[in-house]
């Protein structure tokens, strides 16, 4: 299964070449990989694996541009340092360094942007990495919004710690580290035309904790991944795509919190594909997924985890969901954009 | 002397707090360097210097947001690659691994990304980088310009060469590989509102080729640094802050085209504050001086190379000129906007 639609030289960037789905996978496939080939980018994992001087290295880039700049549980300034350090975490690397690079549209108060600045701060303290190189750029009003950030960054792979190795088999364990679609909700919920009232808060948070208690206990991990635009649904559809192997994952296990579901339900948004910016997604041998599940359940981000599938020798290339009623979907690549600048 | 201005919380961002002048200088130091403080941030160098596992890497990153997207002898996309590789060829280290972070506006044609990456690839290959990982976000129109591109970037420091020591002694040289101010006025020409008919083209060229030349028979070079946003100007004063000498630049030797002479003349801009692309400054030990200067010679971005100038040891913290009439004045760091979104 080809997760491509044709690009014409007089097509036009839309929204949807953005979302995370499939036209953001078709422009990257079509002509940022065409272009850009080399090994090191070629796996369009959520990071690069540099090997220097003997040292692997994980190198990351994510530019932010959610709006509204604050909503329930976060701002852009703490999803600018959580995403990233989420990007080299799930790689197995240990966050250390990052870059900062903001565009400001002229005209944003010097008091917003120190509260986006204290936010990073705070996260940056809370996580042990430092901000250590930046750029500042200031547009024309009307020629940006607010500001954009750019973070950068750079992990170590610890002692005795590898880069996964990816060797998916049928019968490996899917869990996840709590409840999906609480960002993306909770984003939409701080836009002004938004008519509800929720009390659906980010999950943003950094995952670097969670995952380095668990990377040691546990050689039979596969493969991480934040689930972040596209939601659950896209990451999954990530993993399967070109593998002769399908996930199949169980409705009623998903986590989903319900006002969430609720919110869902009116707006006509389905949860596999709103975003999240504190969740983890594992693919780990059936052998290790009970002591990788309770280790998970000490954390204080990982209280909620669940085994929500596994891995299925066929059909290859799909992601199907077993549902509440019994039968069975597919769940395809999120085509077009389902909430716009959401991370 | 302080390059400072007081900030107040009412106050807002403004096209200067992004020129590179004195009011980006007092942003940085007062919002970022203040929050985010780090001894690795602190030197406010072009690359930041990171010891992993015994090896010494600079990391650096940049946003592009240049307007035009393409002008007499560049693009953004070539910008972005030569700008990061820049940043890290100054630090003395090899360019290896650069990303690539978009923002997006939505409506920009699909044929004109496909140009920016192009001329993205063709860089890399000249350069023998590799861009490793990248991020796309799309933003709706009016929410941004067509395109900003951010680029980070990892390099290494080669057998042998450390990081450079900045050990600045009276008597040393300043040295410059060619004319100053062509990149900014060839921004400025590809401009709609511009009203003149010029041949000035841009610059913007790799430095790593030239720089990699001069490091191994030079102990002596003590300092690097490509002046683009604010010119030559700011990046002497940048050079003088807070130290116990200053320098003297002479006006005669400076390197000048007539027609980026005569288009400043007419606009009332001072090419000492307008952005170069593919210009190196160094200054370097007198002994070493004549050597160094031999060698750039040879090399296609440096035959125009040329003595302008020495650090003295008063006034202190400043920077002045020669001026042809025999008369010296004070070169001050860049006070607000000449010429905004040049990179």
């Amino acid at each position: 299964m080809q997760h491509t639609i044709n690009m014409k030289d007089n097509e036009i960037i839309t929204l949807s070449h953005g979302s995370g789905g499939k036209l953001t996978n078709n422009l990257i496939k079509k002509l940022f990989l065409k272009k850009f080939n080399n090994p090191k980018l070629q796996p369009l994992e959520d990071a690069a694996i540099l090997n220097i001087s003997g040292s692997y290295l994980a190198f990351t880039t994510d530019t932010f541009t959610v709006d509204p700049l604050f909503f329930p549980g976060g701002d852009i300034g703490k999803l600018a340092i959580c995403g990233t350090i989420n990007d080299l975490a799930v790689m197995g690397a240990k966050p250390l360094y990052l870059s900062c690079g903001m565009v400001i549209e002229e005209g944003l108060k010097l008091d917003t942007l120190k509260k986006i600045v204290d936010s990073m701060r705070k996260m940056a303290e809370a996580t042990g990495i430092e901000i250590v190189t930046g750029d500042t750029k200031v547009v024309e009003k009307g020629k940006g919004d607010k500001i954009f950030i750019n973070t950068s960054g750079i992990g170590i792979f610890g002692e005795g710690i590898k880069p996964l190795e990816n060797n998916f088999q049928p019968g490996d364990k899917i869990i996840i580290n709590g409840t999906i679609g609480d960002h993306g909700i909770a984003v939409l919920s701080a836009r002004q035309e938004f008519g509800f009232e929720t009390d659906i808060v980010s999950d943003s948070a950094p995952l670097n904790g969670l995952v380095s208690e668990i990377l040691p206990i546990a050689p039979g991990i596969r493969f991480m991944r934040d689930p972040t635009r596209g939601g659950l649904a896209t990451t999954l559809n990530e993993i399967v795509e070109g593998k002769d192997f399908g996930i199949l994952i169980d409705e009623e296990k998903i986590p989903i919190r319900e006002s969430v579901k609720g919110i869902c339900e009116i707006l006509g948004f389905d949860p596999l594909y709103v975003a999240n910016e504190g969740k983890v997604v594992l693919i780990v041998d059936q052998k290790d997924a009970n002591r990788v599940l309770e280790k998970m359940r000490t954390h204080p981000l990982g209280k909620e985890s669940r085994i929500i599938g596994k891995v299925v020798s066929e059909p290859i290339e799909r992601v199907c969901l077993k549902t509440r009623a019994g039968g069975t979907r597919i769940v395809d690549m999120m085509v077009g954009e389902q909430l716009p600048r959401i991370c």
